[in-house]
């Protein structure tokens, strides 16, 4: 209890200032906001392991979660993080009206929110409207709180969308104050995010975003690395650039594994679908058109091809060697093993064995980001409400 | 406080005596049975925004929802009031056995229903078909109640049948009754029920029949107007008549959408499938056969053609000016707008967005509704249900 | 009260020893084990008769659902189950990934478990496989739990695996030891569990191996009767043997109805598919190939014909006159009945309607029955947990 009290503590010094907001992108929060949602994660888990019943919402409000992508993992992390607080989750399935927006954004958004105290999104499916289907959500619940139609304004909770993947990259930073002692442990940690061969293709280009855009907040060295062609969107490279000048870390881009890989303490290595192709497959699908499967088709040969051009980017015993002492291999799994669930994939068999319980830890970050999300959007002063879930002192088990 | 206690005064005078009972159609319902469910609504809804813990059942029982058309205002707003009173939502999917009548029904009625409150259902697809099937369930719980299989008798809440949508009209009543002062201000004012024109021409007749069986119960002016062919159940026009003649208002049909608007106070303008295509289209489903595509094609290409004649019965920013002013538009929603979601609607822009956050207040209703007639229906004395939860003044939110 | 007080004090004497382990297959549990499972079910049934409270998850945490083949009643006793204990209900829907075995299986379940405090499974489809999985499934959270990467081990719930459906069968051992007033009490008792005619011949065989495992133990006379070729798994047969040798009970297997219906106290009769034909049709499955439907169709087409021989394997109200006086007809459900839902099926009209509702009270049993398991694998010590329940005296219900 000693961790928790010291971590109301740290709490109260921060504005975090997120009540009746959302929390969409990492980069359009202030560093006290995204301290604090990560100190509010960790009392959660404190109080967690000490037994304690977390429940804010006691009367079983609803937490909808909208996927409009497939989803496991993040999936049941909105779930346990919307239980914890004591919300029922409820499904949002819009995915037989494929072209919802304008009007039936605004309306819908209001439909499902009478009773409700947080809407969890993915949409990362196509370059430039994940991002924007989340801000008009915003938008038309804020409207109906506004006009005095909802009597309680839901926050939206980015589970991932198409630029920013801050749920992962929360969950991430989250192992990364564990594994070195405290979020101002990270200072010069040199962290290699790179590409690595998947024979899927087309993964989402929002973790490697994410992560490039957080890190170099806290001061890290920061190296992304990708073949040619395998850019991110332009806008998240700016936001890393910045962020490393005003945090004194460091941000590099390269063309080299191994450069990356140079004295590393983390490496990240995953694929993705390079950015102009992202584009390219966004606009074909939007256009449709007689010839679209072929279209799309030949789009794929080419990807296909060229990732194949790739195969060595793979995260290998051998190449971990040009790491620092006690590197660690990070990925937000599920990922492709060489030898295990494909031919040749992101990692080799020693390396992923190595790591995967420390794979495993770094996804368990995720329930208590998330839940940490919503309790910051939804309480004016999330300090007092865990002092106050202190206070209480209610078992979450009848032990 | 002092408005919850009032209403709960006002309910202590109502014999409401739906303990053990299900909530299928307003027609069915005495006129305590209609004021008192409106009341518990409004009592719970100010229970809320008082902060207060409204869950009755304090077990997570579970609340199940049997869809078997698809839905997203009602399944939201069945899940919020479940939630509201504590209940776990679980949906029962039986699309996949179609034929589910007789032994079906009743065993599946029973099986789902060891540990649950309440059965919320939606079946208004095929004329002659929904309000049967509820009452097959309510009398398959009832003698599992009865021979002692079920330790609660489940209560069934009609969300929508082929006859009757009781959660919908009561969520326009108790908008009228917000709107207008009192559910005792309703006398006199005029309702103009129209059909309207929409590319989709096959929606549901339970909306427009709940409206006129409702409404003229309380004395309201109903006039119901739509082009020649567009009839609706029969029955229900005899309900009408008859309450209207009860109460002391007036209920007039008529094929004209301007002498229907002439001094409403409130115009209800929908699309809907007149009866006789509705019996025929069931006829069709149900025989199956050979050629049933091609007369399916057939029924719904002679049904546009029809629709098409009938383009002009929309609401217009010039037609509203007919009506009495300060009059209001409504719609179940969502609805189909000219020049926004359809090239000819129901309604034009002007009026839409006029009334948009009305008719979301209108919708914001429906929780309330739905949660008080769980609470009426599973609880013996309502009043006293509500004077213990404001008794006991456990807060909703720990804030 | 006392009821419950006497059962408490009966579950002090046992050793019931499952806390943080799993409930998989009945064999592999203690006498004291079962005996103990069965009277913590008898006891949350009277609990909740008394309108107790019976949540011991306080906090909302998950109760994890992965159905890997359809089911109702299954997942509803689930869901019932999992809620009267204070668990949130989420389904893991995995039939995407069919091939969910090795790594996939290892890490998804950690990945599903964070906040998840039982993993219910049915996965019943294929022989040799079923099983597997469950226990799979078990030692990767075991692994998880060990790293510390779980701050609580799930423990797995058996909802029907190839080999065994310990929920159902515990459900019909409470009923028996409702019907002859205790476990002590069916020492002696004769049960026929036989095969019975339908016209869906591939009904799992998971039934009648759990029946004659369980029964056996307690010193039942249990005649298993199928037509040659409509053999059960060899090793429950095994087990059978054996479990009847230490009890002092009887197993028996004939290809007789009538041998078996002779002087029974209770019937069973229900179809399945014959153990060869089972591995016969997985090993079809498995290998897939050009020709796999063509296989297919003929190996369904020789069951079918197969399956019309025996269509005389009726359970009638003549041959129900073979048994003891009192006899009972029993049936997991649904059951198909001959001119009910079926020309020719398991049980005629008379004999089915005299034991309906007997029927549906064998049902009840199984949301008790699960909860049980989940009590006893989450709870050091289920007698001082349940006297916590008395103890705390919170009620269900706001009455």
């Amino acid at each position: 209890m000693e961790k928790i009290e010291s971590i109301i503590k740290e709490l109260k010094e921060l504005n975090i200032d997120l009540y009746n907001k959302d929390w969409l992108r990492t980069w359009d929060m202030t560093q006290e906001q995204i301290e604090g949602t990560a100190k509010i994660a960790l009392a959660l888990e404190a109080l967690y392991k000490e037994n304690i019943d977390c429940r804010v919402f006691q009367n079983g409000s609803l937490g909808v979660s909208q996927f409009r992508d497939n989803s496991t993992r993040t999936r049941f992390s909105f779930a346990s993080a919307a239980a914890l607080l004591g919300l029922q989750v409820q499904d949002f399935d819009d995915t037989k009206s494929q072209a919802a927006h304008g009007e039936t954004v605004r309306e819908g958004a209001n439909m499902i929110s009478f009773l409700t105290e947080c809407i969890g999104i993915r949409d990362d499916k196509f370059v430039g409207e994940g991002h924007e289907f989340q801000v008009e959500t915003a938008e038309a619940v804020q409207e109906g709180f506004d006009a005095g139609v909802l009597h309680q304004r839901p926050s939206i909770v980015n589970l991932q969308c198409d630029q920013d993947h801050p749920t992962q990259a929360m969950c991430d930073l989250l192992h990364f104050a564990k594994t070195y002692g405290g979020l101002d442990k990270l200072k010069g940690k040199k962290i290699a995010m790179t590409w690595a061969y998947s024979p899927a293709y087309g993964k989402p280009l929002s973790v490697p975003q994410s992560i490039i855009a957080l890190m170099t907040r806290f001061g890290m060295d920061v190296h992304l690395a990708h073949p040619e062609g395998y850019d991110l969107l332009p806008e998240t490279i700016e936001v890393a650039k910045k962020h490393a000048e005003e945090s004194g870390g460091k941000f590099t881009v390269s063309h080299s594994m191994d450069e990356a890989f140079k004295d590393a303490d983390i490496v990240y290595p995953k694929s993705w679908l390079g950015y102009n192709f992202a584009v390219e497959r966004t606009e074909l699908l939007r256009k449709g058109g007689k010839d679209f499967q072929e279209k799309l088709d030949e789009l794929e040969k080419r990807l296909l091809e060229g990732n194949k051009k790739h195969i060595d980017w793979e995260c290998t015993e051998e190449r971990m060697k040009l790491c620092a002492p006690d590197a660690q291999w990070c990925h937000c799994l599920p990922c492709d093993t060489t030898g295990l669930n494909c031919e040749h994939g992101e990692v080799d068999i020693p390396t992923f064995e190595k790591f995967r319980v420390n794979s495993w830890n770094e996804a368990g970050n995720k329930p208590w980001a998330i839940a940490a999300m919503i309790l910051a959007t939804r309480f004016k002063d999330p300090a007092a409400t865990l002092e106050k879930i202190v206070e209480r002192d209610a078992k979450r088990r009848l032990d």
